[in-house]
């Protein structure tokens, strides 16, 4: 029944005498009454390297096999819960921060989710990891390591071609960076191939 | 494999070329691998009127029938996703926009969420219930019905004590409105049965 985990280890900070609610039912107990296993899939890679394709396909593959599935787009949530940020700086850590705290929530409730965001920045997905493994779950790592020129001769949403013509400030890869992860679980080349391919790799991974 | 819903109606004023990237697993496919039922019951009421406990009643009974579970309390999520919101009007407007937007992403993964949150303002909560019902997922609103009176006796954490004293500010039904529910699911006077009692009515609501 936890809602966020570690349990009973609230935030000194979080003032107002806001007290940590224990839960009645334990992770074990929740997962079991289903037969779940939570864990956060991160796939981080330029905008266009294939990782909102490939996290597909990995949820297809495990849903055929019947696990509980959640796919969390980075970029569908700005439809939503992150839909009052932009993209400035800060705007994108506070994006990738939201993502990782609701990838854990829902990891902690025992689904697989999947995470396609470019997430660029190392600090932020490294503070992702660290709230899953305080909280004993497991986070994976994808590393989706299109080249960008590749990337930009797909193109597949016109947003290189804007971002070359000045009309997209801030894009990563262009005039913002992308720090690539320095120890994923997996890194995957989308020219080794095919989507479906790529994804029973992360599949494989997770057992 | 849908983040949020309803699918392919990005709002139109999101910006920066963000596109809507629709899933390759339906809904319906992903609750049929695991029998899942999405639905959030969101528990509204004073400081100390009962809602955590009900909810977590809840879930122990939920978990108990072999269902997939998840509790996201509101202030436990203070601790994390929401641990950088204050207590200002704005704020807990904010806080529960977040709550509503996860709890809907949570249901539509397929669980059964359950959301003790004061919640204090009608239109708060009745935007959470929109977008649940935009996006063809059930909402049920369980009004813990708690006379301030009784919440104020028990006062579990000492903070209408606070609110009275003048240290803490803002306090729901002290020095900031509750607005009760117009047309809840369900009404539960904390009166009138133990927790486990009240638990069951929520349960038999559900179905």
């Amino acid at each position: 029944m936890t809602s966020t985990g570690p349990e009973n280890t609230p935030r000194p900070d979080v003032g107002r005498d806001i007290v940590w609610h224990p839960s009645a039912v334990s992770r074990d107990e929740r997962w079991a009454a289903k037969h779940l296993a939570g864990v956060t899939v991160w796939f981080t890679g330029l905008s266009g390297s294939g990782k909102s394709t490939i996290s597909n396909e990995v949820g297809k593959l495990l849903v055929a096999g019947g696990r509980a599935v959640y796919l969390l787009d980075g970029d569908n949530l700005r439809f939503g819960l992150n839909g009052d940020l932009g993209f400035d700086r800060a705007s994108r850590e506070e994006n990738v921060r939201r993502v990782g705290e609701v990838a854990r929530l829902m990891a902690d409730a025992g689904l697989a989710v999947l995470v396609p965001v470019i997430s660029p920045y190392r600090a932020g997905r490294d503070r992702v990891r660290e709230i899953h493994e305080a909280a004993g779950l497991r986070f994976v790592e994808v590393f989706v390591d299109t080249p960008i020129e590749e990337c930009e001769q797909r193109d597949p949403k016109g947003l290189y071609a804007k971002a070359r013509a000045g009309e997209l400030k801030g894009f990563t890869g262009i005039d913002d960076p992308y720090e690539p992860p320095v120890a994923p679980e997996l890194i995957l080349a989308t020219s080794t191939g095919r989507p479906a391919d790529l994804a029973s790799q992360v599949v494989d991974l997770l057992g």
